[in-house]
């Protein structure tokens, strides 16, 4: 009888091409699956709570795999950080039902997207936000972030070409924050779309510079027209926070 | 009639050998002196305020240098961003006296050093901070900041085998700050021996740790004994906020 163990990750994107196993590229499900086999000899299949772009960071993904080893489940995730690269960390583990799915039993997700306003290039900054400039409202920028909460059919907030069964969404909140020349993007939802927080996140930049209306949002959510709305921001700025479950 | 500049500097110091060129390695002086060259065809000495170590970050670095040039001077650090590397970009740049001297007139450093709590590597805190980890008093650390408050011989706080006239420093005022996982220790003075600030990190966090007592640094700093305090933190913690000048 095996068992199934929920793990919590965090990762710098930076250096992957993403969550999921790539034909070329170093994917954090191939890291993961890698350092299980290290640990216990076996070759499981790690899924995630949903793949994470080439580039986009997690300070809290979510995955699970079954196993049959005898390392005790809450010690899993230090046996795993041994031989996971410094890139890749597991923070914790847990025995879960089998009934767990981490895709399939995820209920919520939040992510952020960090944005600093500044006329040149800032070293320190770079590696995990966009850098913007001009000047920006955030009170409109917070105004159109409430337009998007709700159930809504976010297709012209996600990439073109994407095939999923539905457009719709819960958005459960967004939040935008100001801390000195930083902006921080909040978005909390049931679920994201390919792309669809570095959408979010372009459009509300887009308002808070003035060259996107409330009315222009409105009519992409109803028109599902991606081409209304702003060009997606870059993976950098993006973090997984967290991923919660029932 | 040369102009001298003042150039405000940030960077990432992880892929750099430190400040100062070296026979090995890429240095930001050297990064400097190759830009300026790029923009202007003249080989000139790029002054900085001090060397910070191989792996040390800084977010206000202060650099000066002559130049004929016609690139107006509150220009300058635009152009030179063209060409230096996303490890080293110039914040600002301005005319000034040629009695300014970035090294020899600067009054007042401000460095930080970060820490952050976690009983696992934490990838997105790595870059920029050093963990530690078990439980850390931060009334403690406040309490034996405050004994390196004032003109001291910070002999036992610097390295050993540097060679400067006098070890004697005065520190303006230290501060620790906590916020969540994360602990903050500020750092400003008249100037800094060879490894002080991380040597001053080091033995503030053995005190919080309850392992280094106030009688402890007080001997410390009366006898000049290195061996009296905690090895010195790693150099990715440490970011040399500003420097300031009359």
């Amino acid at each position: 009888m095996s068992t199934r163990i929920k793990l919590t990750l965090s990762y710098d994107g930076t250096d992957f091409c993403g969550w999921q196993k790539q034909k070329t590229g170093v994917s954090v499900q191939g890291l993961i699956e890698d350092a299980v086999f290290s640990i216990t000899g076996e070759r499981v299949s790690v899924i995630g709570s949903g793949r994470t772009d080439a580039g986009v960071h997690a300070k809290g993904q979510v995955a699970h795999f079954d196993t049959n080893s005898a390392v005790p489940p809450e010690k899993f995730y230090k046996a795993l950080n041994t031989v996971l690269p410094s890139g890749v960390k597991a923070l914790k583990s847990e025995k879960v039902s089998d009934k767990f799915n981490a895709n399939r039993t995820a209920k919520r997700k939040t992510y952020e997207y960090s944005l600093y306003s500044s006329d040149t290039e800032q070293p320190l900054k770079e590696r995990y936000a966009a850098r913007v400039y001009g000047v920006i409202d955030i009170e409109k920028m917070r105004s159109a972030a409430k337009i998007l909460v709700g159930e809504h059919d976010f297709k012209a907030f996600s990439a073109t070409g994407s095939s999923v069964k539905t457009t719709v969404r819960t958005v459960y909140g967004v939040s935008v924050e100001k801390s000195g020349e930083d902006i921080k993007i909040k978005v909390c939802g049931n679920g994201f779309l390919y792309n669809m927080v570095r959408i979010i996140a372009g459009a509300l930049l887009k308002a808070g510079k003035g060259e996107l209306s409330e009315s222009e949002i409105v009519k992409a959510l109803e028109t599902g027209d991606r081409t209304l709305l702003a060009e997606t921001l870059p993976a950098k700025g993006l973090c997984l926070l967290k991923v919660e479950y029932e």
